[in-house]
C-alpha cells in the first residue's frame, strides 16, 4: 500500500530541517524544537517518529544523526533526482533559477519549450530542448518527474505527452485539473487558487 | 467556528471553474463533469453542494448560475482583494506577471523590496515600494494578504513586520516555517518540498 502522502511530506520536511541542523553541528533536538522549525505539532512529530521506530530520550531529545538515518531507511535515502521543467515562460524560468540556485537536493537538468528563441539556451545550468525531443531526453537523462508551467490551454495535451514519454510525477502549476492515469502522481500548485484561499482566510 | 479549510478551498475552485463555464454559455453541469474539471470526486462534490444547500436534478444536473450564487452566499462573493508581494526577485517578479496577466479575480497592487534598483519601478501594473513604507501603503491600500518571496534568512523578520502592519494572510514561498500569532493565516508553498514530494511518489 502506498504510504500516507501527508506523512511522507512531513518526513521529507523534517529531514531537510535536520540536515541543516547537522551541518551546524547540532547533536540533539526535542520534538517541540523540531515543531517550531516545521509545520507540525510536537505530538504529530512524536507520533511520526514512533512509527518509523525512532525514540528520543526525555533528557536529551532525539539524536539528529540517528533521526536522519531512520528517515532515510523509511522513505529512502535522498538521491539527486532528475527533474525537468516544461514551459520556460517567466514562471518556468524563475523556478529553474530558484531551484538550481537554492537547493542541494533537487536539480532541474532539462527544460522544454517550443519557442525558437528559448530552445537551445541554457538557464541556470539547465539546457532547454525542443518539446519534440521529449521522448529522447527523458529516456537518456532518466527523468521521472517534471514541473509543468505551460499555458492552461495546452496543459492537458502536454501532460499526456509527458506521461507517454515515461514520466510518472507532475508538479502542476497550470491552473487546471489534469486527467491522467491513476499511476501518475500529480501535485497541483495553482497559485491563483492559493492566493484566493489566503485572501479568504485573512478575512475570516 | 472557522469553516473547514479544505472545503473552502474546494468551493473556491468549483466557483472558478463554474464562472468559466457560465461565460461559455453553459447552463447545467453534473457532479461527474465538475469532478473532471477539478481535483474532487463526484461524491465529494455532491456532499459539498448538499452542505451549502444546493441540489441538482437527476435529469439536468446542477444549474450553473444557481450554483455560483449558492457558493457566493456561503463563502462570500468574489471581490477583488488587494494583495501585495514582498520580495521582487525572479520568483516575485514572475508571480506578479503571472497573476496580473492571468487572473481576473486577484490583483497584486503593490510590491515591496529594499534594493534601490527595484524600488519605484512598475512591474506588470504593480508599483514597487520600499519596505520602509509598508505600514503606510498597507493602510492606504487596505492590503490584507501578501505573498512572501524573500530570502529564507529574512523571512521570519519580514513576516513579523508585515503582520505588525496589519496583514493577516501570508502565502509563504520561502522554504521556512514562520512562527506567527494564531490569528495570522499562513499557507506554505515551499517549491523544493513540493518537487521532492513529487519525485518521491513518482518512484513509488
Amino acid at each position: 500500500m502506498r504510504k500516507s502522502e501527508k506523512k511522507i511530506e512531513r518526513l521529507i520536511n523534517y529531514r531537510r530541517v535536520l540536515i541543516k541542523l547537522a551541518r551546524d553541528n547540532e547533536k540533539n533536538i526535542f520534538s517541540h524544537q523540531l515543531a517550531a522549525l516545521t509545520d507540525a505539532t510536537p505530538a504529530q512529530i512524536r507520533r511520526d517518529l514512533m512509527e518509523i521506530e525512532t525514540s528520543g530520550s526525555p533528557a536529551h531529545g532525539y539524536n539528529i544523526e540517528n533521526l536522519i538515518e531512520s528517515i532515510d531507511d523509511y522513505i529512502g535515502k535522498e538521491s539527486s533526482k532528475n527533474v525537468a521543467v516544461i514551459g520556460l515562460g517567466n514562471l518556468g524560468k524563475a523556478i529553474v533559477n530558484y531551484v538550481n540556485n537554492g537547493s542541494e537536493n533537487v536539480n532541474i537538468i532539462a527544460g522544454f519549450d517550443i519557442k525558437p528563441e528559448k530552445v537551445n539556451r541554457v538557464i541556470a545550468g539547465c539546457h532547454v530542448y525542443h518539446l519534440n525531443d521529449l521522448d529522447k531526453i527523458v529516456d537518456e537523462k532518466n527523468i521521472n518527474s517534471i514541473i509543468l508551467t505551460v499555458p492552461v490551454r495546452v496543459a492537458q495535451e502536454v501532460a499526456e505527452q509527458v506521461t507517454q514519454a515515461g514520466v510518472t510525477g507532475i508538479l502542476n502549476y497550470a491552473p487546471v485539473n489534469l486527467n491522467l492515469p491513476d499511476n501518475i502522481f500529480v501535485e497541483n500548485r495553482d497559485m491563483i487558487a492559493a492566493i484566493e484561499k489566503v485572501s479568504y482566510f485573512s478575512d475570516h
